[in-house]
């Protein structure tokens, strides 16, 4: 499981600040601490952009990547705001992301088809619902892959992202049950390996203390590795995170075992 | 994922210090724990057994069972430990276990089709070895069932173990990755639901501290459950085992999740 960092994004005050100030030195930061904890990319969310798209993303992007070489996932729901961010892009950018909305599949799905870039896919249905049971999902997983294909976006570009909702929604652990029901089989019912991606900072919204967020969080990472999930988002700012990150890693294979690392 | 208690181990220095002096006090004392801490069964192991095997079986169940309403798991390589058993236990027994091994296929599987009793089911081949990877495991599974079914046990009666094995093992992460993967796909392999269990314990075999066996045995709970274990077997009176265990049954709604719980 891979780390992709949620941490540059508009609702974190420092950017927010940085943004407006057109301060590049917190996003040199933010990009600085990612290489450190190696992350495998960075999400990057300025939120819906009105004038200057092409001058924000730019000096943005280029803020990150002096001090981050990992690939950049561009987060946005305005189209021109991932395009102009492909463009100055190092490594090859993730565009997140599209669903079965029609807007989406209109404005942003194209960018893929014509960049040949990786893009997250939301199961997220034609009305914006996400749906509650596996069935359901694997249902719109289908439509999803299905749609992609016919506007030339084949199956290997796409990271399904199953959405995970906060605990404190109406039956919350059971939309996130279903979604790690729903990666274990993805795979098997695709009959190829579809990568798959979650965004772990939503689970925690409305949690009465920090600590049970970051026990929470934690709880999440190791049945989301458990589950062959490909990229864990998630605050990289959190130590709890990290570590539990790095332990899941450790158990599951994908670095060498030493006690010493627990 | 249910809980299942294996602190009534010989290996504990108390049980076969109250064995020996047949004193039922500290027996009484584990059941009355596992009856706090909601166990679902308890595992009763007491080592190979020379004499008086009625007698100290009978012991032991009569003083559990006084403190403990659950059921029992009669854990022996003896089929004549489990026979005695068998036939004093209150709620249904869980025999454990057989394997591919043909002195556990004669001796301790046909005690499963005389008591129409569950029974474990290691995977373990006809050579005693574990296998290492998803499809050796899945193909012993295979066998596994067979082999019972031949003997006129089905497999709603059989519950499978894959064997966690220590994470000191070379390529121990390798082989509890695998089982982690078995456990999750089993029940398609085989078009019906088969249950399946796991000793914790197990994987902390030569932990350099008691922390970092807590840490690995945590992590562990939550892949387990997120993979949809039946039965986990462990050290309750570890209290960050079952904090782990109660926060994975909150998460995958096996319980009403509140925050106010984790």
């Amino acid at each position: 499981m891979l780390l992709i960092a949620d941490n540059l994004h508009i609702m974190n005050p420092v950017v927010a600040k940085a943004l407006q100030a057109r301060d590049p030195l917190p996003f040199k930061k933010i990009a600085e601490h990612c290489t450190k904890v190696n992350a495998y990319a960075m999400d990057i969310n300025l939120g819906p952009l009105r004038n200057n798209v092409e001058e924000v993303i730019t000096f943005v992007i280029e803020a990150v990547q002096d001090s981050f070489s990992g690939r950049l996932v561009l987060d946005s729901i305005q189209a021109e705001v991932i395009a102009a961010g492909i463009k100055i892009c190092k490594q090859p950018p993730i565009i997140n992301g599209f669903s079965l909305e029609e807007g989406k599949l209109q404005t942003i799905l194209p960018l893929a088809a014509e960049y040949q870039a990786d893009i997250v896919g939301f199961l997220i249905d034609e009305q914006g619902k996400i749906p509650s049971g596996t069935e359901e999902r694997l249902a719109v997983a289908s439509r999803l892959v299905a749609a992609a294909e016919e506007r030339e976006v084949p199956p290997e570009k796409i990271i399904i992202d199953p959405v995970l909702v906060p605990l404190t929604w109406q039956d919350g652990t059971h939309y996130n049950r279903a979604l790690i029901e729903t990666i274990q089989i993805l795979d098997q019912m695709f009959g190829q390996p579809i990568r798959t991606i979650a965004g772990l900072s939503n689970i925690g919204a409305g949690a009465p203390a920090r600590v049970q967020r970051q026990t929470a969080e934690a709880a999440y990472i190791f049945m989301l590795a458990a589950s062959h999930l490909d990229y864990i988002l998630m605050n990289v700012a959190q130590e709890s995170n990290l570590t539990a990150l790095n332990l899941s890693q450790l158990l599951l294979a994908e670095k060498v075992f030493a006690w010493q690392e627990v």
